[in-house]
């Protein structure tokens, strides 16, 4: 637990960091976020996520109310040296802020800007990481939402979905099919797994948030020559694999050794790849 | 605008009117709401909200942390009562509170309460209704999320599919269509129509929220001996009808005079029925 956060460009001891009741946020979950790592006081991967923070908030169509990336990483160090930490965990928020009472959004936007840290050590090539246990991983009925009702590479404070789906698995982690049957992702992770050799995960034209750690992994994969497919997979194709792991930017690359009633090994690729990931932040932090 | 709120059970000036930014209602929208009107004092169809209220969080799972029904309608009664006021528009929203950060919810639930207020006289059967003028409805891209993803019946702060829906609309409403084509709803209204006579709107197995003013519509229309259908419409379904009106709590009864291109005339039948709507809450209030 930190002491402070950031609200709207001032620190704040958290227990007085609130937003107003009438904040497009609260009301309506009608907000953008990242949630990144921080390693020796820098966000990883920051490019990345502001360039899809950005893409978020022109889906909600308030990408011109967006501060500058620049005043926004200076938000989340100076939240992060104010707490005294190095690691963290950061989730940045970005909502459309207080409006007249319509549900219609006005064009004239003035954000409410939340950064919340709490302290994460990372693993490191040589230590443990800090999500020690593989996961346990259930399939659940509630489906992903379509593109067409809510894109699903938009990530938004419209998370019921992803908590409806993980009230109903009792493993670490739901994972949710497309409403026409294709395994999507989980509820806060992507998911990879390995057939024959090859490194598979679903394609980015089906409904999901194409994680950041995805994509860093995608990288590390094709540059140690590892065959990569994206593709539209049915659970059959995830059964029959040798290995299943599943990536965000808390979990990093986290094996899972079950899916519903069957188990999986930590593979060899699996193994490989967590360590290629933190040399990778080794070598850059 | 009101002077004063209602939250977690304290009357508070609405500007310091707040909710901590670790809220699940904040981070995820993770709250349910009802949105009512109180008339003479008193709020109207309050068995129905709050009978729908405790639906919604049974959905979300919270139910079990729901105040009673006295106590969330007394909050209610106090926060008009403070402001001066006696017909009002009324939003009480209930979410899971604060818990440890983690997306998958604890069963041990700490619900925040927020009751907000603003005045909101009514039309009455000898004055001019409040939204005086009729609605330009206008069709859109944006698909109603389907129940397999997050049930429509359940109304929570998320609420982006709405705002993306009203966001492409340049008219009072967006009308949204199901993923496989059906009319459902509008954002925030449902949606009447009369053919041959006869009183049609959507089936509530279709991905809608049955709204409280469109079951009130209903009793009204079979106890005036009105024939009404309930079904799968397509979207020439309206554009053949003679009548168009939409329903919400606020709008009670509103006429629909364009859709996309077409234009409708304020009928008979709509006309009767708002005057009936009207004469239901003098006899009451």
């Amino acid at each position: 637990m930190a002491d402070y956060y950031h609200v709207d460009g001032t620190l704040v001891p958290v227990e007085e960091a609130t937003v107003s009741v009438r904040d497009r946020g609260f009301m309506y979950g009608d907000a953008a976020f990242e949630t990144l790592r921080v390693y020796a006081g820098r966000p990883f991967a920051w490019k990345r996520h502001a360039d899809r923070l950005r893409r978020t908030c022109e889906t909600l169509g308030f990408a011109d109310a967006l501060p500058g990336r620049e005043d926004l990483h200076e938000r989340i160090v100076e939240t992060v040296t104010a707490n005294g930490l190095t690691d963290a965990y950061t989730k940045l928020s970005v909502t459309r802020g207080v409006q007249p009472g319509k549900l219609a959004p006005n064009s004239s936007v003035d954000p409410t800007i939340v950064v919340m840290v709490s302290e994460l050590p990372r693993g490191g090539v040589d230590g443990k990481p800090v999500w020690s246990e593989p996961a346990t991983v259930e399939t659940v009925e509630t489906r992903r939402i379509p593109d067409s009702a809510v894109p699903a590479n938009a990530k938004t404070h419209n998370y019921l979905n992803g908590i409806l789906a993980r009230r109903e698995s009792e493993g670490d982690e739901a994972l949710l099919y497309s409403t026409d049957g294709y395994v999507t992702e989980g509820a806060t992770s992507n998911c990879f797994f390995v057939r024959d050799g090859t490194l598979c995960t679903p394609t980015a034209d089906l409904p999901l948030l194409p994680g950041v750690t995805r994509d860093e992994v995608l990288d590390i994969a094709r540059q140690e020559g590892i065959p990569v497919e994206t593709g539209r997979y049915q659970r059959s194709d995830i059964t029959s694999a040798t290995e299943v792991f599943l990536t965000n930017s808390t979990w990093e690359v986290r094996p899972v050794i079950a899916l519903d009633s069957q188990s999986f090994e930590v593979g060899p690729l699996t193994q490989r790849l967590q360590r290629a990931y933190d040399e990778r932040i080794e070598s850059l932090y």
